[in-house]
C-alpha cells in the first residue's frame, strides 16, 4: 500500500499554512445571534482558483467572484456571511456584493479587486449593510493566526459542526508546506459533474507557491473525486462556491519540481474529499453514510447516471433510514437511471454481503442484509456487467429528522 | 366556457361499463390478511391497448402483458395480484406469469393469450402459485357487475383508499357509452414523458367499440395528460402498467363518426386525468396537493425539466409541508433544471398572488404567501419569460409520514 506523503495537523484549520489569517464574529444577520461572518485573509497576495455553482440563478457574490476569477491576477481575502444568500436580489444585490469587498479591502488596506465574498443562508432578501459594514469592521480587527476555527463555526447554517483541516507534507527542499481548509454545506447538496462545480462554501488554502493555472487544474482535477460525488438531496444552490488561495509563503514553488506538484495534488485532494465527506456526515438528520459503488458499466455516464438515481432516490434513502435491505427499491432505481445495462447480468452487494446475481435474489437471509444496513456506513455496490467504468457517490439517509430540518427552516 | 360531453355516474367503477365484470377477493399473499386479487372480465372479447414501465428492470407481468398488446387481436380478462411484484425474478418469474394467465384462462374458459396480468408488491419475491392458484378460483367464482369496487380494494398496496370513477356520454345515435377506471398507486410515481408509460396500475374499460390502434392512439394522447403529469416521489416502478379494454357492448362504434370519437376522447382523458389526480391525493403522506405550472417557457422540454426539478425537489416538498413560503427553493430548483431561460425576466405566483417580478421579490408580506400555502391545494406558477411553451405537473408535499410509511414498508 502507497505511503501517504502527507500528515494531518491536530486541529488544523484554514488558517494553519503560513500567512494566513482568519475570523469568525456576529455581526447580527442571525436570528440566533450566533457568529455569522468569516474573514480570511493571506499576508501577501495569493494566487487563486475557484469553481461554482451551475444554477441559472447564481447569487451576487457567485457573479462576483466568477469575474474576478476570470480577470484578476491575485486575491487577498475573502469576506463570508451567513444568514442571508444574497441571491435572487437583482442589480442592487450584485452592487451590496461589490460593496461587501469594497469595505473588506478598505479595512484591510488592500485592492478591492483582490477581495472575493461569499454569502449563504436566506434567497431572496436584500443584505442589510449596516450589519454587514458592523461585521467587517470586526472581523478585520479579529484576525488572528488562531481564526480558522471561528471561521469554519461563522460559515455555518444547518450544519451541526464546523467542518475543516489541514495537513502539511515536506517539500524535495526540506521546507514544509501546508493545505488546509473549511467547508459548510449540509442541504442543497447535489453533484452536477457535467459542469464541474462546487455544492457548498469551501475555500481551501495553501502556503505553497503556484500559478492560478496550476491551482485552476487541481481544482477540476479534484473535484470529481470530492464534492461532485456528493449528494444529499439532489438539489443544488444557487450559491455554491469552491476557492482556492496560494500564497508561496512557504518559500516552495511546488510547479517547480514534480515530485512537489504530485506531493500538493495529494494533499489537496485529501483536504477536498475530506471535506466533501464531513459534508454527508453532517447531512441534514442523517443517520447512515452510504457508498454506492457502481461497477461494470458500459460507460462513466451510465454508472454515474446509474448511483445519482439510487443516491438521491428518495425510496431507497428512506429504507436506508430505516434498515430495510429493499433491495428492489436499489434495482428499480438503476433500471429508470438512463444507464443501458442487462439486467440478468447484475450484481449486487450490501458491503460483502451478496444480494443478487444476475438479477435475482441470492438467497441471503433477510437478518443478514439488516445487520449490514444497522452499520452507521456501509456500501451498495452494484455491477452492471455492462463493461469497465465505475463512479462511486457518498451520501445519506432521509431521516423525520431531515423532514422537519427543511419544513421548518427560517435563518 | 365548454359543456362536458358526458357526465360522471354515482359510484361508477370498472365495472359499470356494459359487458363488464369485476371481483375483488384474498388470496393470502399479504400479511394482512387484506383482498389482494382482482379479475376483471369482459363478456366478449375486447379490443385493447396498453402502456408500461420504461424501467430496464420491468416486471414478469409487465413483459408478459407487452408481448400480448403486440401480438393479440383481443383481451377478455386482467388478473392482478397486490402483496408481490413479481419483479426481478428471472426467467422463473416470467413463468409464473404466464402460468398465472393460464390459471385464469382455465377459470373463465377463455383463451390464455387473451388474459393480461400484474403483479404489485414487494420486489424479489418469487410469486407462491398455491396461493395464487386459490385466489384465481376464487375471483372468477366471485366475478359480478358489481365488482369493480371490490376490484378497486384488492389492487392497493400503500393505497389509503380505492381510487375509481365512471362516465358516461351519449353518442349521436342516442345510445349511451361508458368509461370506468380505476388505479393504484400512492408511491413510487414520476412522470417519464421520453417513453410515454404509466407509473402505476390503471385499467379502464369501455363498452365503446373501437379498433386496438384507435385506444393506443387516444392512450398515448392521455397520457402526457394524466398519468405522465404526475409525480409524488420521483421514483418509477418495474410495474407500472395502464391497460384499456373496449368491448363494444354499447353498439356504438366511436370511429365510425367523428363526433363519438370526440366525445370519447373527451371522458377517457377525463377519466385517465381523474384517476392521475387520485393517485397524487393520496400521496404517501401527504397534508398538500400542489400544481406546478410552469409557462413561457422556449420549449415544452424546458417546461417539463423546470416543473419536473421543483416538483422533485425535496426542499421545495418539505417547504411546502412546513407552509414555508420560501420561493427561494422554487427558483433554484428552477435554475438547477437545464431548462434555458433569463432569470430577471422570471415571474412566480402562488395562486393568485404575486411572489417575483422580474426575477426579484415583488414585496408581498410573507404572512400573505403563508396564507395560499396552508391551503390544501395551490399552485405554483412560474412563467420564465423565454417563450410560448407549458407544462404543468400535479404533486405533493414530503411529510414525516411520508418517511415513515416508506422508512418501514413491508407488505
Amino acid at each position: 500500500m502507497k505511503t501517504n506523503t502527507f500528515t494531518l495537523i491536530t486541529e488544523g484549520t484554514v488558517s494553519s499554512p503560513a500567512g494566513f489569517l482568519a475570523s469568525g464574529v456576529c455581526a447580527g444577520l442571525k436570528r440566533s445571534g450566533a457568529n455569522d461572518m468569516a474573514l480570511i485573509f493571506s499576508k501577501r497576495p495569493a494566487n487563486f482558483a475557484g469553481s461554482f455553482t451551475s444554477c441559472l440563478f447564481a447569487a451576487a457574490p457567485v457573479v462576483l467572484d466568477r469575474e474576478r476569477v476570470l480577470s484578476q491576477p491575485f486575491a487577498q481575502a475573502i469576506i463570508v456571511n451567513s444568514g442571508n444568500a444574497n441571491a435572487c436580489t437583482g442589480e442592487e444585490g450584485y452592487k451590496r456584493a461589490v460593496k461587501m469587498a469594497a469595505l473588506t479591502a478598505e479595512a484591510l488596506n488592500i485592492p478591492e479587486e483582490q477581495v472575493l465574498v461569499s454569502s449563504t443562508g436566506r434567497i431572496g432578501v436584500d443584505l442589510p449593510m449596516d450589519k454587514i459594514s458592523k461585521g467587517v469592521s470586526l472581523a478585520a480587527s479579529a484576525l488572528s493566526e488562531n481564526g480558522g476555527h471561528a471561521a469554519a463555526c461563522a460559515i455555518m447554517t444547518t450544519d451541526t459542526r464546523p467542518k475543516e483541516l489541514a495537513v502539511e507534507f515536506k517539500s524535495v527542499s526540506g521546507k514544509t508546506v501546508r493545505v488546509g481548509g473549511m467547508v459548510k454545506g449540509a442541504g442543497m447538496i447535489a453533484p452536477q459533474m457535467t459542469v464541474p462545480h462546487a455544492t457548498m462554501l469551501a475555500y481551501i488554502t495553501s502556503d505553497a507557491g503556484a500559478s492560478n493555472a496550476f491551482l485552476a487544474k487541481e481544482l477540476n482535477a479534484a473535484l470529481p473525486l470530492s464534492f461532485n460525488r456528493i449528494t444529499v438531496d439532489g438539489d443544488m444552490s444557487t450559491n455554491d462556491t469552491v476557492l482556492v488561495l496560494a500564497n508561496g509563503s512557504s518559500g516552495v514553488d511546488v510547479e517547480a519540481d514534480p515530485r512537489d506538484a504530485e506531493r500538493f495534488a495529494e494533499s489537496f485532494q485529501f483536504v477536498m474529499s475530506s471535506l466533501a465527506r464531513q459534508i454527508v456526515e453532517d447531512g441534514e438528520g442523517m443517520t447512515k453514510f452510504v457508498n454506492v459503488e457502481i461497477n461494470g458499466a458500459a460507460t462513466e455516464e451510465d454508472a454515474r447516471l446509474c448511483a445519482n438515481a439510487i443516491a438521491n432516490s428518495l425510496l431507497c434513502k428512506t429504507a436506508w433510514f430505516g434498515g430495510d435491505p429493499n433491495w428492489g427499491r436499489v434495482l428499480a432505481a438503476a433500471g429508470r437511471s438512463g444507464a443501458k445495462f442487462d439486467p440478468s447480468k447484475v450484481s449486487l452487494d450490501y458491503d460483502s454481503t451478496p444480494v443478487v446475481r444476475n438479477g435475482r435474489d441470492v438467497g441471503t437471509p433477510e437478518a443478514s442484509l439488516a445487520e449490514v444496513m444497522k452499520k452507521k456506513e456501509f456500501s451498495v455496490s452494484l455491477n452492471l456487467g455492462a463493461g469497465e467504468a465505475s463512479f462511486t457517490v457518498w451520501t445519506n439517509d432521509v431521516s423525520y429528522e431531515y423532514v422537519k430540518i427543511n419544513a421548518d427552516y427560517h435563518t
